[in-house]
């Protein structure tokens, strides 16, 4: 008789953005896989704003897409407004940005992950982690229930012993309502793993209807929407705006009188709290001179009277909140649907991982998220997927699945939490990666198509077409490198026509297209294109050849940065044979383990010297071992 | 400067389907309402079974629109299936069922609660009461935040001290993944309310794509859709099918031979479990020569692929829930997506209610739904919509909201939980109403417009659309009435078609339509209607005629009812002053405080002899008083 089936090859803990990536990338690399989670009706949910994109967190989401993962199409089938971020700036700082309709996120992933080959999808609290001899083995359900597999993907967001502080109450929960995980914490911690405790935190959301939106201003959806994944063709939801208000010096009056009782400020919350995404109380401590911060009112569905209200995070106690949220013009007789908090949760250090993303002390299994020191969905998404699809690599024999910081924001991301670790939620910035003009949203299947269909995370229809992306794109580059525009009246009257400069003699038409004022689809109009060029190759070449020298210039940074990279420290080598390293040094590396010198250059407190005696150490461990 | 609202004429702790109505009743009548629960995305869950109506239930939902309330109305936006139960029999019995999109459900009746007038909805963990003097003063949720009001409906379900049983395991939880309610329980405890366990249960959830539909039976929506709520008039989703089959002697033998392991069985669960919605374990234990039941799977979303597998509810450990799943034939592979598990939960005597839904021992307290020994999302809206109007009535100075046992199921019901309280789940059967050819689905309208709109929960509107369609039915009852059918070999043949004796004399028209073969939409065909009668006129035309010996003994019998009804007690009035009471039933007499001899009639053990005995010592104590 049948009884049940709890052998997997992957089995991933909870279903936030993380761990459905997680999940999907695994079974499209064809491994049996269990997705497992607290509450099947908050799957993928989003605690925090209805958005997902914006700069650098729009190109990871490309790159999740481009791998075949799903946060784009997702967001394609419940976005409720679309915005390219940086339209005015260069390419590689574009992002896609889109508001959503939170259930519907959430129903619509649901219903990806319930359709997808190879996945069982399952509701329950994993427990504990089943270990021997520092392998994982399974994990047990709370009750009782054990599931076995040699990979396991943790994802557990903000769940892990989450406390939820709003004024002097602290409430144990995962999110606002939802059960904190405590076992599975406990299992972590003895294993050894280095934790710690950070905080976030979440504005309040007020009721549509008690908002004078006139007080506002209207922020619509682009005119032209361009759908975030590569393969959405069309978005058919109904679009609505957001609104843009400020606060003013009644707003930070309240918050300086009533820090003490901020569970921030109060200290109540000893987590280390996010620089770059700050609850108000912080903006209104670490800018005493400013007198007024955005505010920005979004909704959060299509039907929903629930208004996200960006800017207004705190943790003060209800009371204060209506005060600050009340002292902001047009919102003087909001009410409050949801309160505000914070929430303090464990995480694990990411310098526990190796570069797969997998914990160094226990073989086969992964951590992937926000448990990993980040914060925002798309972190999680994209480390989600890598997890998933190493996982699946390790089961399926095959080479961890690494990027590199060349190669995509994942890599720079990865990259730095590996190597440097973090001591507050990390989030992406197109800041932190070196070579961000080509890790950009428009190539991102470009970039990693290839990769994504050798790993089996994308189909073989995928990668045709954006080989014929590429091959358009190549074609068209030499056609247009051919040309050469004469001048004449008719062309110097399209040019000063478009303010730019005549010509007088012969120039090539890339000269041209490198002139700011001029577009590809511009000139057009004095260079006719023989036949029709996909859109997609033709933006590719307008890159091209408008960025050519930086790019080039990018380039040749790679090539260096790969040499450095492409020396790889054996797993035998050990850091103590190097000598003329300081103590400190070699403690770190002996932490971190670095695959190369690359990796290894980026440690905190490296020096060149140092990486010159680690070369030369390599080199001599190398010869010795040939010998 | 503004700070915040937190006076309310009315709060209602819980959007469950008690809460929801209650707030709604409430807001309606004009009451500034506030509606508090622990998480808005969860809104109306469904826990259980996806559906709604059903036999009796079905009443109660059609009474609930009929008094403005929305349960009707939000099914018709999210049901997947439509059924009319009982087509065959007789028009007292026919119920209303839909299958129903929990998700969409839950969404729907959120996105009316957000739209309301008169009514905030908040999410917040209420943690106890405020209470002086025995009167209720307002709340306080478990940040610290207060709510004043004098009015306050408690529905919490079953979230007082929940807990979750699957097999040995026990999670303190109000449903699955969600918080329980402590305070609250400890709260209402301290008052002294009488309390007791209780225990329910749910079936697992199966991955459609892992069932053996092609071993089932399938069952389709009914072809022409009757909506739910008498006022909508379309209804848009796409209908799907549910499936029957059967469980085995395998499947009986593995509950038995695993009852130990039961939480039910192996002696875990105290509460006291229903005997009419017994789990698997209850039924196979309980019938032991039958060796087969139903087991019907309906889906739980349009697209979802979770499907609930009714008639397999039990507490068994999940690796025993796999093996009984997977003994039912087309079930062999089946996923479980969420096991089966049983609830115990606190519960407060009904009887310590007045026919109000009013604790006796604290004024302007309300309880309504689960939390007074019910089962079923239908027996909690009717509570709660009638709590929610009797605590408005209250604010607004108004008589109690109470209709009897003759006017509606919600009369009976309640009627049944004050008078005799309830030591097991209680829930609406079409037996328990004395007058049921009355309170049919089809006049719920027409029974209760009037005092809707008198209380203001209906409009002027819909008084005027109800007026109409009884105006109309009047009409052509009289019309009817007067026409006699004379013999004619049409006429004959006319009858002879459909089965009907000939007739050899004139006839009146109202005896051929008492005849079954016959129906009022036949008969126009010998007797032309000379102007179109409304379908709903027409069809109460058709009920009264054809069952009018039958409706003439019930109203025959609700006059004596009235009688004693009538009779009311005062609320000075002493049970201990009226001598020759026996001890057991003067405490019953005290403790239920009857409003009426009719009421104390039904209690318990009551006797003709303590009815006449009562009915002598009211009306003493009548005269002394007006002396
Ligand atoms: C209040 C709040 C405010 C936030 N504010 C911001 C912000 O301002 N900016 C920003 O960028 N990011 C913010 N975030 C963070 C953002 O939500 C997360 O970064 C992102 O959701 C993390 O994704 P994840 O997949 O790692 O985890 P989550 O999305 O949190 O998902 C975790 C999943 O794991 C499941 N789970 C947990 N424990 C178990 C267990 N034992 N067994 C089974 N399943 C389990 C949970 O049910 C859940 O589905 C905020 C988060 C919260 C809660
Ligand atoms: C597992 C399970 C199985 C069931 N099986 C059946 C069945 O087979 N047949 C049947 O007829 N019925 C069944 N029921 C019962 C049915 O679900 C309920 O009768 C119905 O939902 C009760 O409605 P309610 O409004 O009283 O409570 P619920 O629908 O339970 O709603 C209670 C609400 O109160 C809120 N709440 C609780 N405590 C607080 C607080 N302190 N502060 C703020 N809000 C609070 C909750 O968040 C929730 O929204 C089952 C229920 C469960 C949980």
């Amino acid at each position: 008789m049948n009884t049940f089936k709890n052998r997997y090859d992957v089995i991933v803990v909870g279903a936030g953005h993380a761990g459905c990536e997680a999940a999907l990338a695994a079974a499209r690399m064809g491994c049996d896989t269990l997705l497992l989670t607290i509450d099947m009706d908050k799957i993928a949910a989003m605690p925090c704003s209805p958005s997902i994109g914006g700069t650098a967190k729009g190109q990871l989401v490309k790159e999740i897409d481009a791998l075949g993962g799903w946060m784009a199409k997702v967001s394609d089938s419940s976005a409720i407004q679309y915005r390219t971020l940086n339209t005015r700036k260069g390419p590689a700082v574009q992002s896609t940005r889109t508001q959503n309709d939170k259930n519907m996120y959430s129903q619509n992933m649901k219903h990806v992950l319930e359709k997808a080959d190879n996945l069982d999808l399952k509701q329950a609290m994993v427990e504990s982690l089943i270990i021997e001899n520092n392998e994982i083995k399974g994990i047990t359900d709370n009750t009782g229930f054990e599931y076995v597999s040699s990979c396991v993907v943790i994802t557990t967001g903000t769940f892990l012993r989450g406390t939820v502080h709003i004024g002097s109450s602290r409430i144990q929960a995962g999110r606002a309502g939802e059960f904190a995980s405590t076992g599975l914490a406990l299992s972590l911690e003895a294993m050894k793993l280095e934790m710690g405790r950070m905080k976030t935190g979440t504005p309040p959301r007020l009721h549509a209807d008690s908002i004078d939106f006139s007080k506002f201003n209207v922020h619509g959806s682009d005119e032209v929407i361009k759908p975030f994944s590569f393969s959405t063709t069309k978005v058919t939801n109904p679009m609505l705006p957001s609104f843009m208000g400020q606060t003013n010096p009644d707003t930070h009056a309240l918050i300086r009188n009533n820090l003490k009782y901020s569970a921030l400020y109060g200290g109540q919350i000893k987590g280390q709290s996010a620089r770059y995404c700050p609850s108000f109380e912080d903006k209104v401590v670490k800018f005493p001179d400013r007198d007024s911060h955005h505010v920005i009112l979004e909704y959060e569905g299509i039907d929903s009277k629930e208004i996200y209200a960006s800017g207004l995070g705190n943790s003060l106690p209800l009371g204060i909140q209506y005060q600050v949220v009340r002292s902001v013009k047009g919102l003087e007789q909001a009410q409050i649907m949801r309160a505000a908090y914070a929430i303090e949760y464990d995480y694990v250090s990411p310098l526990e991982l190796t570069p797969a993303l997998e914990t160094k002390k226990i073989k086969g299994l992964f951590l992937a998220g926000q448990i990993n020191g980040t914060s925002g969905y798309e972190e999680a998404g994209a480390q989600g997927l890598w997890a998933g699809a190493n996982a699946a690599a390790k089961i399926l024999g095959r080479p961890p699945f690494i990027l590199d910081r060349s190669q995509a924001y994942m890599g720079v991301m990865v990259d730095d939490l590996v190597t440097r670790g973090t001591k507050e939620p990390y989030r992406m910035f197109t800041s932190r990666a070196e070579y961000r003009l080509l890790l950009r949203e428009d190539n991102a299947d470009l970039r990693l198509a290839r990769i994504g269909y050798e790993y089996g995370l994308t189909s073989k229809a995928h990668w045709d077409e954006v080989s014929r992306i590429k091959t358009a794109t190549e074609k068209e580059l030499e056609r247009i490198n051919r040309i050469v525009i004469k001048p004449s009246d008719e062309t110097n009257a399209f040019l000063t026509g478009h303010n730019s400069n005549p010509i007088d003699t012969g120039v090539p038409l890339t000269q041209l297209l490198k002139r700011a004022e001029l577009s590809y689809d511009l000139l057009k109009q004095i260079a006719p294109v023989p036949e029709p060029v996909q859109d997609r190759a033709a933006r590719q070449v307008e890159i091209e050849i408008k960025y050519e020298g930086y790019i080039r210039r990018q380039y040749n940074e790679i090539k260096k940065f790969e040499d450095l990279e492409r020396i790889k420290i054996p797993l035998e080598f050990s850091f103590d044979a190097a000598h003329g390293l300081s103590n400190e040094i070699r403690e770190k590396l002996n932490r971190i383990c670095p695959a190369s010198l690359g990796q290894a250059s980026r440690i905190d407190g490296m020096t060149p010297a140092a990486i010159s005696v680690l070369m030369v150490a390599i080199s001599a461990f190398r010869q010795n071992r040939s010998n």
